[in-house]
């Protein structure tokens, strides 16, 4: 990139009016560079069966071309149009729910050769028609693509037929690998297969929804050689990931392994939507950011983030450009805006664009023409911002699936409320706002050796290779912190019949053989003070063999049990949280392992909600953000080399106090 | 109507044992003078197809004209019989849920022709037997009629002929009005229309269930047509209509145009079930009076209350006579219980009649008799109360499912609390708490001339000549008063894309661009005093062009915006409510609303829970009703010219206080 | 028996590797005597149609018999295989929600003729290849067995069958009885006969359920015809019954009507799963076992309960043996944990066996070793123990399904939350606070005459015959204590017509029309003085009609109604409970009705936590158990002849102080 892109998502389609030549005026006028078009818009393109009419992408193109605004072309194929539906019903997802019914979009079955095949025909159309275009700078294909539940009975026969290769045909060894002997579900014919979508064995449901993943890859792959038949070398490829949403973006998607599909891409992309007012803490958009940064190991795109957005997230004042500058801060070279218009009807009418429904200047838009003016000023210091962390953190979906089979505060049957990425958030926040920034690590990343600390939150099910492998890292000199549900079943969700954590047991010096949820326990010992101090939803009853005890148990019956242990093992250490804390306790237990790693820095020193960000520019300097999620103001000692505030162009030097407004930044090149 | 009638409904069909002559006697001890029949009762009329047997109508007929005692005949046509399930299972309504099942009533598709053709013969076959009898003064047409949510095949049909006709054959029209083309929704071809039941677009969702609400008035009609061929010139034609149900009578029922519907029958007529207790406030009787007496803008029949109604609500000793004369004082010139006698075995066992199921004299009989008397007594004073309201209160099915579609407290896909009737209540209930008694209007009512005060909760979606009438009403010398959320969509629930509140901006003088949900967001400005000043729900950050700021909010980023705002245009004043206050406030607001109107009174200085309600009555003569909602004593100023007081014959004089014991009232005639 | 059963579930088919020696030799460590084995594992034995491989089955006996362990045969037919399902779907239940899935256990339809062929198949080879075995000392008739909802078509039409046999062929009869014509669901010919999964008819639907009881009962009959066939004089037959399931055995199982279920047995058998920690009370070992033990009035096995259970119920040091001694207070001559070893795969690893995944010796493990060396010590003194109670505690499924179509706190077709077995434990719970031992009865019981006091919570629904029979036995010199809701509809839910409670309002002395929910109402008058005086749920408002009036409502309205009453009746004396009290307050009108029925003994002055069950074991000398409930030491004085207390070998004397450990136990035999 030569600079930062600074987007909105545009539906001329979607128009109450001809409104082309004023949005132009009103983009331009707001440093508004990039616009995505196309996206979901089937019906408008071939309107019917091989009737095709590009009109509204022609007429944006050429506008957009005309002010010298670039474009991305989405793939149209997320939503799909009535036609096919009602002579192709069956491209509708069948799902545990059954047949499909039309309406809402990612509602078809991914693999169906009839969207396929018209899938296919309209993107090469598009093509045709776009890619050549100067303005055109890259392509996203589809849309937030998931696998929608798709289980028809084409899809369970792929299943199988993909069950057969990874046993080679040996039902007996199926049998074994998921347990199915248990109530009666052994299958000891192939022709036996059951209707998967019924099944209670973890391990089968599981495996299922790992194949349903490798759905979406083939997916992303497919789009992907067709629109490489006809990109230029300078235009790029993307897909626009979302995370598990909890209304806004919280974590590890579990119906897309975003590390493996992301070979299709040339640039990750990726939409982050979050609280604000109150509730913004840079928490998500930091998450997101180190997520899809670590994809492709480079700089990402934020395809989608909110303007407006719904009712309650109408930023504040600053807070639009304080989050604009947040995604900078993680290494984003983009900035797009889901969307530029407020829909004026269906179903999305109330997550508001930068305009309202009225199309007139508003706050908000107001807030973009800054944040567009200073991004074509700075954007030569903070494009391409490189990151140079030493903390990994390791996510994994196998992991995920197999807890959301088993929640951590669950019983058989009885679902819990605390989910993997419960666990993922509850250790990522704490580290976030300690001002480490962390890589994402996933269990196929080869090694782990470039991190001094690794940090593993719940690696429920794991293979044994990459147990070996962390393993190693400690032998090695590495820092591992890990905690509690990490090593207790293989990748086939069968628990380790040896002792658990299996294979960490080693470096980590411990071994547990029970398990409760805590009521009215807190932690003991030494080493901690935080007044915060009560246990909730799961504790491990960790018998020390050979690690350290840094906490035990304060409580009449669990009083002989570890809690949070250290072990040295080979040249590194491992420490291990047996226990679920309150978030200022894990602080305080983080803190102590940064020290312990030696990762203890003035970042550090500095306390939330002001957040350090840093990272190396085009010019080769630092670049330091800091950023204020408060309504106050707040003082920071500036430590470092001499430097220069972007913003002010004043010069800043070690020991100096920077003032950091309420919602609002500051930026140091040094 | 020459007196009042007070009546129950009666089931010799569900007697455990013959009763008849007892319970006869036992009406009559307690002066009920009318009883409805026959409704749900076709598998006893019609045991096979084609079988006939009244002999439960023509005994009841035979035992009520012999004791003097009125019969309403009701339609037995919402629920069906076995033999016309198995025989045609397709007359099951399908719905969202697929095809029905045959259990309850009130599931079947009021289209079909099969239940059409059996619903008519048995309706005529009922009136060869009834209508010319002399007690017989009255029909019911069904009862409780709505759509069902019927949506099968044949009814989608319809619908995309109803939808050809309305858009003139234009799919481009229909498109742009509705917005399909997103997600990609377009329809491009008539034959290319998707089962609606999927839709996610509100537009075409809402259009449906306007559609589907016409059904009723059809069928109705329908049903009218039948009955009027048998119907004495002496005879009436009604429908029991009911409400929005919370666990009681709540709001606009939003599966039928009352408005319309009622263009059916000869007299409106209604159910009112409402909390009693405690929780007895009048509100519910006030607000199904008012509704219902403007639907024929004329006295009304409530077919059906509770007597002891479900265990939460057997009345408090006074409550069932208080209840029984504040439908009187609403207009009602009837009040039936639902039902006799409690029901032995099936579903609504505890929805318990006038006499328990041990058939035995009861308190909540006794209280009845004590009603009957007076009834009889005071009959002449009270019957055909009519009113001359200065206040008149829009309420629209079209904004309603409009809100339905996209809530105040809610998101894109994320349902919240709030519904339009939430709005109605919030402000009907103060009104009512002030003693502002309401007419009640419509889109088509054709002017609003006669009020002094047009009150226009919420009308999110209208058509702009429904605005522009408004407007113009203000602009003559009315006065307004409208909430948040009104004028935003037209009828097609298309976003206006000029400005919000759009068309009233004028009257107003006011615009906004943005909303949210406040947090800790309270009034702020020197007009209101209230305490309770926290805002909940929803606010709209207004923009004065011209109006006076009545309050802006005390919150430090949304401060410079306004809350409440009144504007003089043309004549008239308008006020606009842009935030959802507590109750208390909302009651200071509106008494500023009222004495800017000119109609704070001496009523408004007295305060619920006495409620003053007023009418003339056949004698020329004004009848004043003053309700006490509590357990204690309460004492009133009468003011007024000189008048007697109806139940203690006592003559009452300006400045005299009137003592209105606990759950008791007052009447006065002058 | 002649000696006590130490027992696990043992499922050589699940194991993740060879465990079968290693196990063998940690149980005979333990004490553990008894395996249950073959249960549910109908894949393995017959892996594929008509191709059996028992080979599980006969190593195990083979292991165990070497051992001298015994083993009980499950047959293992409640989860069925793969291949069945695959060739005949519709061997899976058809439900109110549809066809079936396969997936879980327990979802087939227990009547259809290919599960049955194919089920008597497998049990006929399970028991040629076991019966026969020396170790083997009893057989377990498949597990947990339910209807499953099952009501497809066959079902349907067997129930119709059976109402024509039970009306008689007159349909009439059945309207009547049903009160059909409510609502127009009269059937006027047996060809019209509605699918009953819709009714809304809560006669109809009671009467649907106590019919698909009645399909359990024939299942559980032909399995044991079919193992009768094979069992040796010498081996028992019994069934796992299970209770209603609340997260824990709670109550009434409404799906099984126990007491004719276990005509087919010879031995009953039960699950008790109950929450440990902090909520370890004991209750519901206890009330499984005192019903358990009245369905052959005879001791009973607890065939499964837990070792570790859910992660929340690893218990506390002493629980587990707590426990065991427990069941065997109660008459229980087995204590078998389900299971041996945790499960590695599949749905129920979070449901802990002794053994946790990792097979080693755990804390769990090593108290079962306490256990097992104290049962081989004192089994011959604990083994067979006799009650010899004087509370009878009358339950009924009838009863039970009533009350779940119409719950005590909702309301016409609103559901409440409290049922059946909330008012049965409410009751049951306060009696075995207060140290009463209960003998269940059922309604088809012949006499109550042995019994001092029939307690009868809640009979909703009863027949005349069985209401005449409790005011007989008071007539006759008893004492009844029973609740609100009882003698309200007779068997049919068709409820009385003449009174309430119909026939008992003889012996109880009242009757009552009205009955409300209470708000903010106490009891008043002198009897009763506990501070935990609020009332819940409901209330009846009570005439007394010869009965004394022990307590009123403290409440402005209601103070005229009485709440408690008791009446004199012939020999005996009958008191009535109006309304749901605190528990607290409940035990303080319990101790007054166990004094006036000459019930009130030193083990009722000791108080809960502390818990005293008694009987006489085979040497003909009283056994007394004082369990302590709590973590503390409690001390309590021994009162009786002299005797030893088993544990220490030590003599006890009247007048002696006990003291008891938390989470212990002391056992005097006298």
């Amino acid at each position: 990139m030569d600079k930062l892109l600074y987007g909105v998502a545009y539906y001329d389609e979607y128009m109450p009016c001809d409104r082309l030549a004023k949005d132009v005026e009103m983009m331009k006028a707001a440093g508004i560079n990039l616009v995505r078009i196309a996206e979901s818009t089937w019906s408008t393109c071939e309107p019917q069966e091989g009737v095709f009419d590009f009109s509204h992408v022609t007429r944006v193109l050429d506008a957009m071309e005309g002010a010298g605004i670039s474009v991305i072309i989405g793939t149209p194929t997320y939503a799909i149009p009535t036609w096919m539906v009602k002579s192709h019903p069956d491209v509708l997802a069948t799902t545990k729910k059954g047949p499909g019914i039309y309406g809402a979009r990612q509602i078809m079955d991914i693999t169906h050769p009839v969207y396929r095949y018209y899938g296919e025909r309209v993107i090469r159309k598009l093509m045709e028609v776009s890619a050549h275009r100067k303005c055109v700078i890259g392509f996203q294909l589809d849309n937030e693509t998931k696998y929608y539940e798709t289980a028809g009975k084409n899809v369970q026969e792929q299943f199988v037929k993909y069950l057969r290769t990874k046993f080679n045909d040996d039902l007996d060894a199926m049998n074994q690998a998921f347990g199915l002997d248990y109530w009666s579900n052994r299958i000891n014919a192939w022709e036996d297969f059951p209707d998967v979508r019924g099944t209670i064995n973890g391990s089968l449901g599981a495996e299922f929804q790992k194949f349903q993943r490798t759905l979406v890859d083939d997916y992303l792959q497919w789009q992907a050689d067709i629109v490489k038949e006809y990109a230029r070398e300078d235009q790029f490829i993307t897909h626009n990931f979302d995370f598990d949403w909890r209304g806004y973006s919280y974590g590890v998607q579990p119906m897309v392994d975003h590390k493996h599909a992301a070979r299709a891409l040339t640039v990750a992309g990726v939409d982050i939507y979050h609280p604000t007012q109150d509730e913004l803490t840079g928490a998500e958009i930091s998450y997101g950011g180190d997520s899809t940064r670590s994809l492709k190991e480079d700089n990402y795109f934020v395809l989608e983030t909110e303007a407006q957005g719904f009712p309650g997230w109408v930023p504040y004042d600053g807070q639009l450009r304080l989050q604009a500058f947040s995604h900078l801060a993680s290494g984003a070279n983009m900035v797009e805006y889901w969307h530029w218009h407020s829909i004026h009807n269906s179903f999305e009418t109330y997550w508001k664009g930068l305009l309202s429904h009225d199309f007139k200047e508003n706050d908000t838009y107001r807030s973009a023409k800054v944040i567009g003016k200073e991004f074509a000023e700075l954007g030569s210091h903070l494009v391409n911002l490189k990151k140079h962390n030493k903390v990994g953190f390791l996510v994994s979906n196998e992991a995920q699936t197999a807890l959301d089979w088993f929640p951590i505060d669950g019983t058989a049957g009885g679902g819990g409320a605390c989910k993997y990425n419960d666990v993922v958030r509850y250790v990522y926040d704490q580290l976030y706002k300690l001002n480490v920034e962390c890589d994402f690590l996933w269990p196929e990343t080869e090694s782990f050796d470039q991190y001094d600390l690794l940090v593993v939150p719940a690696l429920y099910a794991a293979p044994e290779s990459l147990l070996q492998k962390i393993n190693d890292y400690v032998a090695a000199g590495g820092h591992l912190f890990t905690t509690f549900k990490t090593g207790f079943t293989d990748e086939n969700l069968k628990v380790f019949h040896d002792s658990q954590p299996h294979i960490l047991d080693r470096c980590l010096g411990i071994s547990y053989s029970h398990f409760t949820f805590p009521k009215q326990v807190k932690l003991s010992g030494e080493t901690y003070h935080c007044e915060d101090n009560e246990l909730k939803n799961f504790m491990e009853l960790v018998n020390p063999e050979g690690a350290q005890v840094l906490a035990s148990y304060d409580h009449y019956n669990w009083k002989r049990y570890a809690a949070v242990t250290r072990n040295a093992y080979g040249k590194g250490t491992a420490t291990y949280l047996g226990c679920w804390t309150g978030d200022a306790m894990l602080r305080e237990i983080l803190t102590d392992v940064l020290k312990d790693a030696g990762l203890w820095g003035m970042e550090q020193e500095v306390e939330f909600p002001v957040i350090i960000k840093k990272g190396t520019n085009d010019l080769g300097k630092e670049v330091v953000y800091y950023l204020n999620y408060s309504p106050e103001v707040r003082n920071v000692i500036y430590h470092g080399t001499d430097g220069e505030e972007l913003f002010g162009k004043a010069a800043v030097t070690d020991g100096q106090v920077l003032e950091i407004g309420g919602w609002d930044l500051k930026i140091v090149e040094r």
